[in-house]
């Protein structure tokens, strides 16, 4: 296994997951890659097959597909060839979790129950996707509804034997592979950030329901929330830009010298591995270097409530949008499933309400907290990820991000043992996102110079 | 025009609306409905005849479904005559809002831009309906996308040069018209009450998301609610048992003496018509002869600048959920919701933030006023139906119970000028849902009494 800032290396020829050759146009970002499409440097078709090629070539080893069907990806390359570019995505491919409709492909959520599954229209996301003239590669593979139950069969491109997390699973490691420049995953719990940190990419959670999750599978739709993924922070604020992210008016840092960076070790502080201490202690030090101002942000005692808040809203909720699955299929669903049907954990309504109420309170204090912030930097997991394929890691430090309807963004360029990739997340008040998205690549550039410096590489 | 009390007395023969008969199935509430073919004492066919030829005799005047389909509803009543009654709504025929999917009509949003639309699914409230044994009795006419644009051509079953309201045009009207026993509408503004208020029948709009909104368009979500109508009390009880609505642990007041109960005017007071004045002090009078103790509920001044941030809340939502739309139809959209695209209102996410916040904190506030009440009076509506079809009244009455996620209960039987309805509101802490019920079921049968006394009419 190599270091993880070779994945970050788009100069070499491989990648960190194996020495299978990547085609160049599949080693692009979806900037870099749209740049050339639209000067006519490179067509949809060449960089489809560079696509195509790369994920045939991996499929076995990554599996991070529930459904490709590569005749489909070539028609629509070679509709975008014969078009005008059309939008700044034009003929770009894009990976979409398998809880997401698309009219043209299956949506099975990785459920036995779901196989032949395919409602007739797209979700808004995949709709705003193809009006900016991508391509839909295929379905990601995903925990069964982005829940729990069936794992993926994904496997984690910088080791096989380990887990790329959950529930995006295959929207990371399809992206972390060089299959696709993009994908789009969901996160209710941790499962845009987790795999993210896992898988060694950049990933994106922005401000709840900045992007409407219409066409999605539904778990708790207050805290549901659109992701996406991609191998820049560039490409991370193309998709802001897609997807019409609003800013909150306030000047993004375009330079961490003399920026501000608060350091938030998290209400779950404790259960941080030695990996996620060194890579914080890291980036502070990186921060510092650069001339950024970095505090540390300790939460109010009040922030240790929303760990347990979150799972009562995520079990709650469900209830309400898992019924007709429940009705329908009772317990032949998995069992995870039907004890939160049945509420086995007994959450009361009051018990909801004072959850719902909690968060309310804490998102405005958080808010108030970090206004004074370019960035909040926190682990984006407890530690790289676990062995095995069945565990998919916890979402632990992604939970109260979540319920807060924070903007996170993954910065991967850190490393662990082995190599696996340690990702820290940048995260500030709502409707931060472009602010966010600015210090996320400015972080990951400098963690990425870092790491060109310690092994000796030309950095571009 | 007669008054409304006859409207909801079932010993006669003809309706509110107008001389023609009313088949004597098509009168059934569907609690008797359903019971009676559970009995064997009717035939789901014969109950899908009387509503089938209730509606086509009456269409021409009422207009309340952009798709009805007489043939489909029979072939749904012989499948279900096939069977052994299988749920509470067995046989039972039911209107759906048509912004809600349902995979064997289309879905048209009432928008020129979608009326060869047809999700090949079913909502989420679709799938729990068909699966207590109700039939898809056609879809309902509404405001287009349920927010403006484009009017439901239905009129006001008990005026026909007047509205039903908006957006739920169709639900409310089938209902108050003995088309269906029963129907979907849906509520962000005031969509679902204030209709039901305007064409005198019952009507809930639950506690937000105790019922999925999965497969209905998207407004703003965090305030979009699934809502009911029904003929009785009854049967919007037996709605909230269909889909699952839990109870929060507190008895439900069973008689209104003893009982008690606040009346609220509400923050918009000031635009309350003579006759929703008078309502209210008709109902208090009537709660106090139950027995009732009835206090006045004044709500604190940070409650005024709710209506704002309904307005905010929404209008920024629709920025996300409409761009799929805005995006593929620019300015053939309808220049309300263009405008809004274009956030011509100029509202900033800081301003968001404020109004998301300030929902949260009276949210928390207004339940532990709410708390000591078995249930809480306000207005449904401004006053009567508005004359013509263009102005569907407004929501001032409903926003900030809306914005509150409160469970809100329309209940009919008191008129104004020229015997229109006045509804009244029966409304709660969040999750009260099942109290709430049971006291509009009370307060209801306190109206219906005393109409019946003052018209020297037998009462049931």
């Amino acid at each position: 296994m190599r270091q993880l800032a070779a994945t970050m290396d788009r100069q070499g020829d491989t990648t960190a997951a194996g020495n299978a050759p990547v085609p160049a146009p599949a080693r692009l970002t979806a900037t870099e890659a749209a740049a050339r499409i639209a000067t006519g440097d490179l067509t949809a078709a060449a960089l489809a097959e560079a696509c195509i090629a790369r994920t045939l070539a991996r499929d076995d080893a990554v599996r991070a597909w529930t459904v490709f069907d590569p005749g489909m990806v070539r028609r629509q390359a070679a509709e975008s060839d014969a078009q005008t570019p059309r939008g700044p995505l034009h003929g770009v491919p894009v990976g979409i979790k398998d809880i997401l409709f698309t009219r043209d492909l299956p949506t099975t959520y990785n459920s036995p129950h779901f196989q032949a599954h395919h409602p007739n229209m797209d979700a808004a996301v995949v709709s705003l996707l193809r009006a900016a003239g991508a391509i839909v590669f295929g379905k990601n593979d995903t925990v069964e509804f982005a829940v729990n139950g069936r794992r993926a069969r994904t496997r984690n491109p910088h080791d096989p034997d380990r887990t790329p997390g959950g529930s995006s699973s295959g929207s990371a490691a399809a992206v972390a592979d060089f299959q696709v420049p993009l994908s789009i995953g969901t996160q209710t719990g941790g499962s845009v950030i987790r795999p993210a940190s896992y898988c060694g990419v950049y990933a994106m959670k922005p401000t709840w329901n900045a992007v409407s999750a219409e066409g999605m599978k539904a778990c708790a739709p207050s805290i549901d929330t659109i992701g996406w993924y991609a191998r820049s922070a560039g490409d991370i604020a193309l998709l802001c830009d897609v997807f019409a992210i609003a800013g909150d008016g306030r000047a993004a840092a375009t330079s961490l010298d003399g920026a501000s960076i608060a350091i938030c070790r998290s209400p779950v502080w404790d259960l941080a591995g030695p990996e996620v201490r060194e890579a914080l202690d890291r980036c502070a030090l990186l921060l510092e270097a650069a001339g950024a101002r970095v505090e540390t942000l300790d939460l109010p005692d009040r922030f240790d409530g929303l760990t347990n808040a979150h799972k009562v809203v995520m079990q709650c909720e469900m209830g309400s949008t898992f019924l007709p699955e429940f009705t329908a299929l009772g317990d032949a669903l998995y069992p995870e499933l039907v004890a939160a049907m049945r509420n086995e954990a007994g959450y009361g309504r009051a018990e909801l309400r004072a959850a719902y109420d909690l968060a309310a309170e804490c998102r405005a204090r958080f808010d108030a907290l970090a206004d004074g912030y370019d960035g909040v930097v926190t682990p984006s997991a407890a530690g790289i990820a676990p062995r095995g394929l069945d565990d998919t890691g916890a979402a632990t430090f992604n939970r109260i991000w979540t319920l807060l309807h924070t903007p996170c963004v993954n910065v991967p360029g850190l490393s662990g043992p082995g190599g696996m990739p340690v990702g820290l997340t940048v995260t500030g008040p709502r409707f931060a996102d472009r602010r966010v998205v600015a210090v996320a690549g400015l972080l990951g550039a400098c963690i990425r110079d870092d790491a060109g410096r310690s092994h000796g590489k030309a950095v571009e």
